[in-house]
Protein backbone atom coordinates (compact mmCIF):
# COMPACT_ATOMS: atom_id res chain seq x y z
CA UNK A 1 0.00 0.00 0.00
CA UNK A 2 1.58 3.04 -1.08
CA UNK A 3 0.56 6.68 -0.22
CA UNK A 4 1.43 10.05 -1.94
CA UNK A 5 0.77 14.17 -0.19
CA UNK A 6 -0.48 16.84 -2.22
CA UNK A 7 0.88 20.56 -0.71
CA UNK A 8 -2.39 23.35 -0.83
CA UNK A 9 -1.41 27.04 0.38
CA UNK A 10 2.43 28.16 0.96
CA UNK A 11 4.38 26.54 3.45
CA UNK A 12 5.71 28.10 6.49
CA UNK A 13 1.75 29.92 6.71
CA UNK A 14 -1.22 29.20 8.49
CA UNK A 15 -3.30 27.95 4.99
CA UNK A 16 -0.65 25.76 4.47
CA UNK A 17 -2.14 21.77 4.11
CA UNK A 18 -0.93 18.56 3.23
CA UNK A 19 -3.38 16.15 1.80
CA UNK A 20 -3.24 12.38 1.14
CA UNK A 21 -3.77 10.06 -1.50
CA UNK A 22 -3.71 6.31 -1.94
CA UNK A 23 -2.33 4.80 -3.88
CA UNK A 24 -5.37 5.16 -7.05
CA UNK A 25 -4.98 8.90 -6.55
CA UNK A 26 -7.66 9.10 -4.69
CA UNK A 27 -8.15 11.68 -1.51
CA UNK A 28 -8.04 10.19 1.71
CA UNK A 29 -7.76 11.00 5.29
CA UNK A 30 -4.59 10.56 6.88
CA UNK A 31 -6.37 9.85 10.40
CA UNK A 32 -9.16 7.94 9.37
CA UNK A 33 -8.32 6.15 5.59
CA UNK A 34 -5.02 4.56 6.25
CA UNK A 35 -4.88 1.34 7.66
CA UNK A 36 -3.97 0.76 11.00
CA UNK A 37 -2.42 -2.66 10.38
CA UNK A 38 0.46 -2.42 7.70
CA UNK A 39 1.45 -6.27 8.72
CA UNK A 40 -1.68 -7.52 11.85
CA UNK A 41 0.14 -10.68 12.48
CA UNK A 42 3.30 -9.02 12.84
CA UNK A 43 2.09 -6.08 14.63
CA UNK A 44 3.40 -3.98 12.21
CA UNK A 45 1.54 -1.02 11.94
CA UNK A 46 1.43 2.25 9.96
CA UNK A 47 2.72 5.42 10.70
CA UNK A 48 2.58 9.03 9.37
CA UNK A 49 5.34 11.52 9.93
CA UNK A 50 4.35 14.82 10.96
CA UNK A 51 7.57 16.43 11.73
CA UNK A 52 11.11 14.96 10.17
CA UNK A 53 14.03 14.79 12.72
CA UNK A 54 16.00 17.66 13.63
CA UNK A 55 13.33 20.17 12.46
CA UNK A 56 10.86 22.47 14.39
CA UNK A 57 8.19 23.27 13.03
CA UNK A 58 4.89 21.61 14.80
CA UNK A 59 3.13 20.21 12.08
CA UNK A 60 -0.05 17.84 12.85
CA UNK A 61 -3.07 16.45 11.38
CA UNK A 62 -5.38 18.66 11.72
CA UNK A 63 -8.26 16.07 13.57
CA UNK A 64 -10.92 18.94 13.13
CA UNK A 65 -10.78 19.85 9.35
CA UNK A 66 -12.16 17.47 6.56
CA UNK A 67 -9.88 15.13 5.49
CA UNK A 68 -7.11 15.79 8.19
CA UNK A 69 -4.36 17.12 6.38
CA UNK A 70 -1.24 18.55 7.98
CA UNK A 71 -1.12 21.80 8.73
CA UNK A 72 1.11 23.57 11.07
CA UNK A 73 -0.22 24.09 14.85
CA UNK A 74 -0.65 27.93 15.50
CA UNK A 75 -0.55 29.69 19.23
CA UNK A 76 -1.97 33.35 19.80
CA UNK A 77 -2.25 33.60 15.87
CA UNK A 78 1.44 32.54 15.00
CA UNK A 79 2.59 29.61 13.70
CA UNK A 80 4.38 27.39 16.33
CA UNK A 81 7.78 26.38 15.95
CA UNK A 82 9.23 24.12 19.33
CA UNK A 83 12.16 25.11 20.49
CA UNK A 84 15.89 23.76 20.33
CA UNK A 85 16.71 22.95 23.88
CA UNK A 86 20.37 22.67 24.42
CA UNK A 87 21.73 20.15 23.37
CA UNK A 88 19.00 19.00 21.00
CA UNK A 89 17.95 20.31 17.75
CA UNK A 90 14.25 20.13 17.16
CA UNK A 91 12.75 17.34 17.37
CA UNK A 92 14.94 14.11 18.16
CA UNK A 93 13.35 11.52 16.16
CA UNK A 94 11.17 11.59 13.23
CA UNK A 95 7.37 12.42 14.87
CA UNK A 96 4.61 11.48 13.65
CA UNK A 97 0.87 9.25 14.73
CA UNK A 98 -0.62 5.86 14.27
CA UNK A 99 -3.64 6.12 11.72
CA UNK A 100 -7.06 4.82 13.02
CA UNK A 101 -6.69 5.45 16.70
CA UNK A 102 -7.90 7.82 19.19
CA UNK A 103 -6.69 8.89 22.44
CA UNK A 104 -10.38 9.32 23.88
CA UNK A 105 -10.84 11.92 26.08
CA UNK A 106 -13.87 10.40 28.25
CA UNK A 107 -11.63 7.04 28.75
CA UNK A 108 -9.67 7.21 31.95
CA UNK A 109 -6.73 5.32 31.72
CA UNK A 110 -6.21 2.35 34.19
CA UNK A 111 -2.66 2.85 34.65
CA UNK A 112 -2.21 6.71 34.44
CA UNK A 113 -6.00 8.28 36.17
CA UNK A 114 -5.60 10.27 32.88
CA UNK A 115 -7.71 10.98 30.37
CA UNK A 116 -6.49 10.92 26.72
CA UNK A 117 -5.84 14.26 24.63
CA UNK A 118 -8.16 13.85 21.46
CA UNK A 119 -5.87 13.26 19.02
CA UNK A 120 -4.01 10.05 17.32
CA UNK A 121 -1.84 8.36 19.05
CA UNK A 122 2.13 10.16 19.04
CA UNK A 123 4.90 8.18 18.01
CA UNK A 124 8.70 8.71 18.17
CA UNK A 125 10.36 6.65 15.46
CA UNK A 126 14.14 6.07 15.80
CA UNK A 127 15.23 4.83 12.25
CA UNK A 128 18.04 6.49 11.04
CA UNK A 129 16.35 7.57 7.76
CA UNK A 130 15.14 11.30 8.45
CA UNK A 131 11.52 10.91 6.73
CA UNK A 132 9.96 13.66 4.97
CA UNK A 133 6.85 15.44 6.21
CA UNK A 134 3.79 13.33 5.18
CA UNK A 135 5.91 10.23 4.94
CA UNK A 136 3.74 6.87 5.58
CA UNK A 137 5.88 4.23 7.23
CA UNK A 138 5.65 1.07 9.11
CA UNK A 139 6.78 0.86 11.89
CA UNK A 140 7.61 -2.15 15.06
CA UNK A 141 6.17 -0.82 18.34
CA UNK A 142 8.88 -0.93 20.52
CA UNK A 143 7.98 0.33 23.54
CA UNK A 144 6.08 3.98 25.08
CA UNK A 145 6.34 6.73 27.70
CA UNK A 146 3.66 8.02 29.56
CA UNK A 147 3.72 11.86 29.48
CA UNK A 148 1.38 13.41 31.26
CA UNK A 149 0.61 16.69 29.42
CA UNK A 150 -2.09 19.27 31.55
CA UNK A 151 -3.53 16.48 33.26
CA UNK A 152 -4.37 14.47 30.05
CA UNK A 153 -2.11 11.05 29.35
CA UNK A 154 -0.47 11.38 26.37
CA UNK A 155 1.58 8.42 24.84
CA UNK A 156 4.60 8.44 23.37
CA UNK A 157 5.34 5.01 21.40
CA UNK A 158 8.52 4.38 20.52
CA UNK A 159 8.83 2.79 17.51
CA UNK A 160 11.37 1.79 14.48
CA UNK A 161 11.30 2.29 10.67
CA UNK A 162 10.95 -1.13 9.54
CA UNK A 163 13.08 0.19 6.45
CA UNK A 164 15.81 0.84 9.04
CA UNK A 165 18.76 -1.45 7.24
CA UNK A 166 19.13 -2.04 11.48
CA UNK A 167 15.29 -2.80 12.11
CA UNK A 168 16.14 -6.75 12.90
CA UNK A 169 17.97 -5.91 16.06
CA UNK A 170 14.70 -4.17 17.65
CA UNK A 171 12.66 -6.06 18.93
CA UNK A 172 11.76 -4.25 22.67
CA UNK A 173 12.68 -0.92 24.51
CA UNK A 174 15.73 -2.78 26.00
CA UNK A 175 17.27 -3.10 22.45
CA UNK A 176 16.90 0.72 22.24
CA UNK A 177 19.07 1.52 25.19
CA UNK A 178 21.63 -0.86 24.56
CA UNK A 179 22.05 0.10 20.64
CA UNK A 180 21.06 3.47 21.02
CA UNK A 181 22.36 4.28 24.29
CA UNK A 182 21.43 7.77 26.03
CA UNK A 183 18.83 8.31 23.65
CA UNK A 184 15.59 7.11 25.67
CA UNK A 185 17.26 9.55 28.75
CA UNK A 186 17.50 12.23 26.10
CA UNK A 187 13.83 11.14 25.02
CA UNK A 188 12.60 11.72 28.46
CA UNK A 189 14.52 14.76 29.20
CA UNK A 190 13.26 16.23 25.99
CA UNK A 191 9.48 15.60 26.41
CA UNK A 192 10.02 17.46 30.05
CA UNK A 193 11.51 20.48 28.87
CA UNK A 194 10.62 21.25 25.62
CA UNK A 195 7.82 24.07 26.52
CA UNK A 196 9.68 25.37 29.02
CA UNK A 197 11.37 28.20 26.69
CA UNK A 198 7.88 28.77 25.95
CA UNK A 199 6.93 30.10 29.69
CA UNK A 200 5.35 26.77 30.35
CA UNK A 201 5.99 24.26 32.91
CA UNK A 202 7.98 20.98 32.88
CA UNK A 203 6.11 18.14 31.48
CA UNK A 204 5.21 14.88 34.01
CA UNK A 205 5.44 11.54 33.40
CA UNK A 206 3.73 8.35 34.86
CA UNK A 207 5.90 5.39 36.29
CA UNK A 208 8.34 7.93 36.82
CA UNK A 209 8.85 8.46 33.59
CA UNK A 210 10.31 4.82 32.93
CA UNK A 211 9.54 3.37 29.39
CA UNK A 212 6.92 0.59 29.26
CA UNK A 213 7.66 -2.49 27.33
CA UNK A 214 6.78 -3.55 23.67
CA UNK A 215 3.64 -5.79 24.78
CA UNK A 216 2.38 -2.94 26.79
CA UNK A 217 2.36 -0.46 24.33
CA UNK A 218 1.53 -2.63 21.89
CA UNK A 219 -1.74 -3.41 23.69
CA UNK A 220 -1.93 0.41 24.67
CA UNK A 221 -1.97 1.36 20.72
CA UNK A 222 -4.40 -1.36 19.94
CA UNK A 223 -6.42 0.14 22.30
CA UNK A 224 -6.78 3.47 21.02
CA UNK A 225 -7.84 1.71 17.90
CA UNK A 226 -10.90 0.32 19.56
CA UNK A 227 -11.43 4.07 20.91
CA UNK A 228 -11.08 5.00 17.32
CA UNK A 229 -13.62 2.30 15.94
CA UNK A 230 -16.36 3.42 18.77
CA UNK A 231 -15.39 7.04 17.06
CA UNK A 232 -16.14 6.00 13.85
CA UNK A 233 -19.72 4.15 14.06
CA UNK A 234 -20.88 7.05 16.41
CA UNK A 235 -20.86 4.89 19.68
CA UNK A 236 -18.66 7.88 20.67
CA UNK A 237 -19.54 11.06 20.33
CA UNK A 238 -16.73 13.20 17.82
CA UNK A 239 -17.11 16.19 19.33
CA UNK A 240 -15.29 18.90 17.40
CA UNK A 241 -13.39 15.99 15.80
CA UNK A 242 -14.00 15.53 11.58
CA UNK A 243 -14.44 12.23 11.16
CA UNK A 244 -14.87 12.46 7.12
CA UNK A 245 -13.55 10.09 5.52
CA UNK A 246 -13.53 7.78 2.14
CA UNK A 247 -13.35 4.25 2.88
CA UNK A 248 -14.75 2.88 6.29
CA UNK A 249 -17.96 2.13 4.49
CA UNK A 250 -20.19 1.12 7.30
CA UNK A 251 -19.15 4.78 9.07
CA UNK A 252 -21.59 7.25 8.64
CA UNK A 253 -19.28 9.82 8.04
CA UNK A 254 -18.19 8.15 5.27
CA UNK A 255 -18.06 10.34 1.44
CA UNK A 256 -17.94 10.50 -2.24
CA UNK A 257 -14.52 11.16 -3.79
CA UNK A 258 -16.18 14.40 -5.63
CA UNK A 259 -17.16 15.73 -2.06
CA UNK A 260 -13.55 14.71 -0.96
CA UNK A 261 -11.71 16.69 -4.27
CA UNK A 262 -14.36 19.46 -3.50
CA UNK A 263 -12.83 19.84 -0.50
CA UNK A 264 -9.34 19.52 -1.51
CA UNK A 265 -9.79 21.94 -4.32
CA UNK A 266 -11.36 24.68 -2.01
CA UNK A 267 -8.14 25.47 -0.68
CA UNK A 268 -5.23 27.79 -1.81
CA UNK A 269 -3.20 26.61 -4.72
CA UNK A 270 0.54 25.68 -3.18
CA UNK A 271 2.99 28.08 -3.52
CA UNK A 272 6.51 29.91 -2.60
CA UNK A 273 7.10 28.88 0.91
CA UNK A 274 7.58 31.90 3.65
CA UNK A 275 10.93 32.33 5.25
CA UNK A 276 11.48 30.51 8.41
CA UNK A 277 11.81 33.10 10.99
CA UNK A 278 15.33 33.22 12.41
CA UNK A 279 14.29 33.22 16.21
CA UNK A 280 13.25 29.52 15.67
CA UNK A 281 17.29 28.86 15.11
CA UNK A 282 17.66 30.29 18.88
CA UNK A 283 19.76 27.35 21.30
CA UNK A 284 17.57 27.37 24.50
CA UNK A 285 20.25 26.81 28.11
CA UNK A 286 17.59 25.12 30.45
CA UNK A 287 19.74 26.30 33.68
CA UNK A 288 20.40 29.65 32.30
CA UNK A 289 21.01 32.10 35.14
CA UNK A 290 20.66 35.41 33.39
CA UNK B 1 33.42 47.12 5.38
CA UNK B 2 31.13 44.50 3.77
CA UNK B 3 32.17 41.49 1.78
CA UNK B 4 29.73 39.63 -0.93
CA UNK B 5 30.15 35.36 -1.74
CA UNK B 6 29.76 33.70 -5.33
CA UNK B 7 29.46 30.44 -6.19
CA UNK B 8 31.05 28.53 -8.70
CA UNK B 9 30.23 24.82 -9.61
CA UNK B 10 27.47 22.77 -8.24
CA UNK B 11 27.10 22.50 -4.66
CA UNK B 12 28.02 19.17 -3.19
CA UNK B 13 30.32 18.19 -5.55
CA UNK B 14 34.27 18.40 -5.38
CA UNK B 15 34.21 21.38 -8.11
CA UNK B 16 31.77 23.62 -6.00
CA UNK B 17 33.82 26.65 -4.68
CA UNK B 18 32.79 29.98 -2.83
CA UNK B 19 34.65 33.32 -4.12
CA UNK B 20 34.85 36.54 -2.19
CA UNK B 21 34.50 39.83 -3.10
CA UNK B 22 34.99 42.76 -1.24
CA UNK B 23 32.51 45.80 -1.44
CA UNK B 24 33.73 47.12 -4.58
CA UNK B 25 33.10 43.91 -6.12
CA UNK B 26 36.63 43.04 -6.40
CA UNK B 27 37.69 39.34 -5.84
CA UNK B 28 39.38 38.65 -2.74
CA UNK B 29 41.10 35.88 -0.86
CA UNK B 30 39.00 35.41 2.15
CA UNK B 31 42.61 33.92 3.31
CA UNK B 32 44.25 36.89 3.13
CA UNK B 33 42.19 39.83 1.79
CA UNK B 34 40.10 39.74 4.76
CA UNK B 35 41.60 41.96 7.16
CA UNK B 36 42.33 40.80 10.75
CA UNK B 37 40.58 43.39 12.72
CA UNK B 38 37.34 44.40 12.39
CA UNK B 39 38.40 47.12 15.57
CA UNK B 40 41.84 46.84 16.65
CA UNK B 41 41.27 48.77 19.79
CA UNK B 42 38.39 46.67 21.04
CA UNK B 43 39.84 43.22 19.76
CA UNK B 44 37.30 42.53 17.47
CA UNK B 45 38.04 40.33 14.90
CA UNK B 46 36.62 39.36 11.57
CA UNK B 47 35.64 35.64 10.83
CA UNK B 48 34.63 34.11 7.86
CA UNK B 49 32.09 31.12 8.17
CA UNK B 50 33.09 27.62 6.66
CA UNK B 51 30.52 25.55 8.23
CA UNK B 52 27.28 27.00 9.65
CA UNK B 53 25.95 25.73 13.18
CA UNK B 54 23.78 22.31 12.00
CA UNK B 55 25.25 21.33 9.05
CA UNK B 56 27.86 18.65 8.26
CA UNK B 57 29.53 19.39 5.04
CA UNK B 58 33.27 19.85 5.68
CA UNK B 59 33.52 23.42 4.25
CA UNK B 60 36.97 25.38 4.20
CA UNK B 61 38.91 27.78 3.00
CA UNK B 62 41.39 26.16 0.10
CA UNK B 63 44.61 27.10 1.52
CA UNK B 64 46.16 25.66 -1.49
CA UNK B 65 44.36 26.99 -4.43
CA UNK B 66 44.49 30.47 -6.21
CA UNK B 67 42.22 33.24 -4.39
CA UNK B 68 41.47 30.56 -1.53
CA UNK B 69 37.72 29.86 -2.08
CA UNK B 70 35.44 27.82 0.13
CA UNK B 71 35.61 24.17 -0.92
CA UNK B 72 34.11 21.06 0.53
CA UNK B 73 36.77 18.66 1.95
CA UNK B 74 37.35 15.39 0.29
CA UNK B 75 38.51 12.16 1.80
CA UNK B 76 39.68 9.53 -0.59
CA UNK B 77 37.79 10.92 -3.01
CA UNK B 78 34.64 11.07 -1.61
CA UNK B 79 32.82 14.55 0.09
CA UNK B 80 33.96 14.57 3.47
CA UNK B 81 30.00 15.46 6.00
CA UNK B 82 31.22 15.58 9.61
CA UNK B 83 29.20 12.71 11.45
CA UNK B 84 26.22 13.34 13.35
CA UNK B 85 27.65 12.22 16.95
CA UNK B 86 24.50 11.83 19.32
CA UNK B 87 23.07 13.58 20.91
CA UNK B 88 24.43 16.50 18.48
CA UNK B 89 23.24 17.23 15.26
CA UNK B 90 26.56 18.32 12.74
CA UNK B 91 28.52 21.40 13.98
CA UNK B 92 27.49 22.91 17.25
CA UNK B 93 28.74 26.15 16.49
CA UNK B 94 28.91 28.40 13.23
CA UNK B 95 33.02 26.76 12.51
CA UNK B 96 34.93 29.30 10.52
CA UNK B 97 38.53 31.12 10.10
CA UNK B 98 40.25 34.45 11.32
CA UNK B 99 41.69 35.82 7.99
CA UNK B 100 45.24 37.00 8.02
CA UNK B 101 46.26 34.19 10.08
CA UNK B 102 48.26 31.31 10.32
CA UNK B 103 49.40 28.16 12.35
CA UNK B 104 52.93 27.62 10.84
CA UNK B 105 53.68 23.88 11.08
CA UNK B 106 57.05 25.31 11.41
CA UNK B 107 56.85 27.14 14.66
CA UNK B 108 56.89 24.26 18.26
CA UNK B 109 54.26 25.78 20.71
CA UNK B 110 55.94 26.31 23.96
CA UNK B 111 52.53 25.58 25.55
CA UNK B 112 51.43 22.47 23.58
CA UNK B 113 54.78 21.62 22.83
CA UNK B 114 52.98 20.83 18.91
CA UNK B 115 53.61 22.37 15.59
CA UNK B 116 50.96 24.21 13.86
CA UNK B 117 48.68 23.13 11.62
CA UNK B 118 49.09 24.94 8.10
CA UNK B 119 46.22 26.50 8.28
CA UNK B 120 44.33 29.49 9.27
CA UNK B 121 43.13 29.74 13.00
CA UNK B 122 39.49 28.43 13.36
CA UNK B 123 36.57 29.83 15.36
CA UNK B 124 33.38 28.65 16.98
CA UNK B 125 30.95 30.99 17.13
CA UNK B 126 28.66 30.41 20.10
CA UNK B 127 26.36 33.11 18.60
CA UNK B 128 22.32 32.15 18.45
CA UNK B 129 22.12 32.91 14.62
CA UNK B 130 22.69 30.33 12.19
CA UNK B 131 25.36 32.26 9.54
CA UNK B 132 25.15 31.36 6.65
CA UNK B 133 28.17 29.61 4.33
CA UNK B 134 30.74 32.17 3.70
CA UNK B 135 29.43 34.83 5.91
CA UNK B 136 32.00 37.24 7.42
CA UNK B 137 31.14 37.86 10.77
CA UNK B 138 32.82 40.76 13.69
CA UNK B 139 33.57 38.34 16.78
CA UNK B 140 34.80 38.81 20.01
CA UNK B 141 37.29 36.17 21.47
CA UNK B 142 36.60 34.44 25.16
CA UNK B 143 38.80 31.96 24.84
CA UNK B 144 40.46 29.02 23.30
CA UNK B 145 40.73 25.08 23.81
CA UNK B 146 44.21 23.78 22.61
CA UNK B 147 43.17 20.44 20.09
CA UNK B 148 46.03 17.99 19.36
CA UNK B 149 45.63 16.32 16.25
CA UNK B 150 47.83 14.37 15.27
CA UNK B 151 50.58 15.61 16.83
CA UNK B 152 49.53 18.90 15.63
CA UNK B 153 48.03 21.82 17.42
CA UNK B 154 45.04 23.01 16.44
CA UNK B 155 43.71 26.26 18.22
CA UNK B 156 39.81 26.13 18.63
CA UNK B 157 38.89 30.04 19.51
CA UNK B 158 35.57 30.05 21.14
CA UNK B 159 34.32 33.53 19.98
CA UNK B 160 30.97 35.34 19.85
CA UNK B 161 29.15 36.91 16.78
CA UNK B 162 29.01 41.03 17.95
CA UNK B 163 25.50 41.04 16.19
CA UNK B 164 24.31 38.97 18.79
CA UNK B 165 21.83 40.81 20.77
CA UNK B 166 23.49 39.06 23.83
CA UNK B 167 26.78 39.51 22.91
CA UNK B 168 27.58 42.27 25.69
CA UNK B 169 27.10 39.66 28.09
CA UNK B 170 29.95 37.89 27.15
CA UNK B 171 33.76 39.33 27.73
CA UNK B 172 35.54 35.99 29.00
CA UNK B 173 35.34 32.04 28.49
CA UNK B 174 33.29 31.69 32.41
CA UNK B 175 30.58 33.87 31.04
CA UNK B 176 29.85 30.88 28.34
CA UNK B 177 29.60 28.63 30.90
CA UNK B 178 27.28 30.46 33.02
CA UNK B 179 24.76 31.72 30.62
CA UNK B 180 24.66 28.67 27.97
CA UNK B 181 25.30 25.86 30.54
CA UNK B 182 27.14 22.46 29.21
CA UNK B 183 27.93 24.26 25.55
CA UNK B 184 31.89 24.27 26.81
CA UNK B 185 31.62 20.87 28.01
CA UNK B 186 29.25 19.73 24.86
CA UNK B 187 32.22 21.31 22.92
CA UNK B 188 34.99 19.57 24.41
CA UNK B 189 33.39 16.67 24.01
CA UNK B 190 32.79 17.28 19.99
CA UNK B 191 35.83 17.89 18.92
CA UNK B 192 37.04 14.75 21.29
CA UNK B 193 34.22 12.35 19.12
CA UNK B 194 33.78 13.52 16.30
CA UNK B 195 36.14 12.08 13.73
CA UNK B 196 35.51 8.45 16.02
CA UNK B 197 32.60 7.11 13.26
CA UNK B 198 35.45 7.61 10.69
CA UNK B 199 37.84 4.99 12.14
CA UNK B 200 39.59 7.40 13.82
CA UNK B 201 41.07 7.36 17.06
CA UNK B 202 39.71 9.93 20.17
CA UNK B 203 41.09 13.70 19.78
CA UNK B 204 43.89 14.73 22.45
CA UNK B 205 43.57 17.87 23.85
CA UNK B 206 46.72 20.42 25.80
CA UNK B 207 45.99 21.44 29.45
CA UNK B 208 43.70 18.41 30.00
CA UNK B 209 40.52 20.04 27.93
CA UNK B 210 40.38 23.14 29.91
CA UNK B 211 39.83 25.71 28.40
CA UNK B 212 42.49 29.10 28.15
CA UNK B 213 40.94 32.66 28.78
CA UNK B 214 40.26 35.72 26.73
CA UNK B 215 43.68 37.17 27.71
CA UNK B 216 45.77 34.02 26.37
CA UNK B 217 43.62 33.53 23.20
CA UNK B 218 43.48 37.17 21.96
CA UNK B 219 47.42 36.65 22.01
CA UNK B 220 47.30 33.24 20.50
CA UNK B 221 45.64 34.63 17.56
CA UNK B 222 47.51 37.38 17.23
CA UNK B 223 50.73 35.42 17.46
CA UNK B 224 49.08 33.56 14.53
CA UNK B 225 48.90 36.72 12.70
CA UNK B 226 52.36 37.64 13.17
CA UNK B 227 53.21 34.11 11.33
CA UNK B 228 50.85 34.94 8.37
CA UNK B 229 52.71 38.09 7.95
CA UNK B 230 56.29 36.40 7.81
CA UNK B 231 54.47 33.94 5.48
CA UNK B 232 53.15 36.77 3.20
CA UNK B 233 56.92 38.72 3.51
CA UNK B 234 58.17 35.62 2.14
CA UNK B 235 60.25 35.68 5.73
CA UNK B 236 58.67 31.77 6.02
CA UNK B 237 58.31 29.35 3.02
CA UNK B 238 54.69 29.11 1.92
CA UNK B 239 55.12 25.19 0.76
CA UNK B 240 52.12 24.20 -0.82
CA UNK B 241 49.93 27.40 0.56
CA UNK B 242 48.80 29.49 -2.07
CA UNK B 243 49.17 33.55 -1.06
CA UNK B 244 48.00 35.03 -4.30
CA UNK B 245 46.33 38.26 -2.75
CA UNK B 246 44.50 41.15 -4.36
CA UNK B 247 44.92 43.62 -1.57
CA UNK B 248 48.32 43.48 0.42
CA UNK B 249 50.88 46.37 -1.87
CA UNK B 250 53.98 45.00 -0.12
CA UNK B 251 53.49 41.34 -0.69
CA UNK B 252 55.45 39.85 -3.77
CA UNK B 253 52.00 37.78 -3.97
CA UNK B 254 49.81 40.54 -4.76
CA UNK B 255 47.83 40.20 -8.23
CA UNK B 256 45.91 42.20 -10.43
CA UNK B 257 42.00 42.47 -10.18
CA UNK B 258 42.28 41.14 -13.97
CA UNK B 259 44.36 38.12 -12.62
CA UNK B 260 41.88 37.53 -10.15
CA UNK B 261 38.66 37.63 -12.51
CA UNK B 262 40.57 35.02 -14.85
CA UNK B 263 40.90 32.71 -11.65
CA UNK B 264 36.91 32.95 -10.47
CA UNK B 265 36.03 32.42 -14.79
CA UNK B 266 38.11 29.64 -15.00
CA UNK B 267 36.02 27.60 -12.67
CA UNK B 268 32.74 25.97 -13.37
CA UNK B 269 29.80 27.80 -13.74
CA UNK B 270 27.51 27.86 -11.05
CA UNK B 271 24.64 25.04 -10.83
CA UNK B 272 22.00 23.35 -9.43
CA UNK B 273 23.52 21.54 -6.20
CA UNK B 274 23.43 17.80 -5.85
CA UNK B 275 21.31 15.64 -3.49
CA UNK B 276 23.19 15.13 0.05
CA UNK B 277 23.66 11.37 0.64
CA UNK B 278 21.23 10.17 3.10
CA UNK B 279 24.11 8.38 4.93
CA UNK B 280 24.70 12.08 6.17
CA UNK B 281 21.74 11.73 8.78
CA UNK B 282 23.35 8.86 10.43
CA UNK B 283 22.88 9.47 14.28
CA UNK B 284 26.24 7.58 16.02
CA UNK B 285 25.96 6.79 18.88
CA UNK B 286 29.10 6.55 20.75
CA UNK B 287 28.98 3.45 23.37
CA UNK B 288 27.17 1.41 20.96
CA UNK B 289 27.65 -2.05 22.14
CA UNK B 290 26.56 -4.12 18.84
Amino acid sequence: MSFTTEERGRPHTAEYRVFFKDSAGKYISPFHDIPFYADEDENIFHAVVEVPRWTNAKIEIATKEPLNPLKQDTKKGSLRYVANVFPHKGYIWNYGAIPQTWEDPNHQDSDTGCCGDNDPIDICDIGNKVCSRGEVIKVKVLGTLALIDEGETDWKVIVINTDDPDANSYTNIDDVRRNKPGYLEATVDWFRRYKVPDGKPENQFAFNGVFKDRDFAIKTVKDTHEFWKALMSKTTDAGELNCTNTSIADSPFCCSAAHAEAVVQSKSAFGPEDPVPSSVDKWFYYETKS
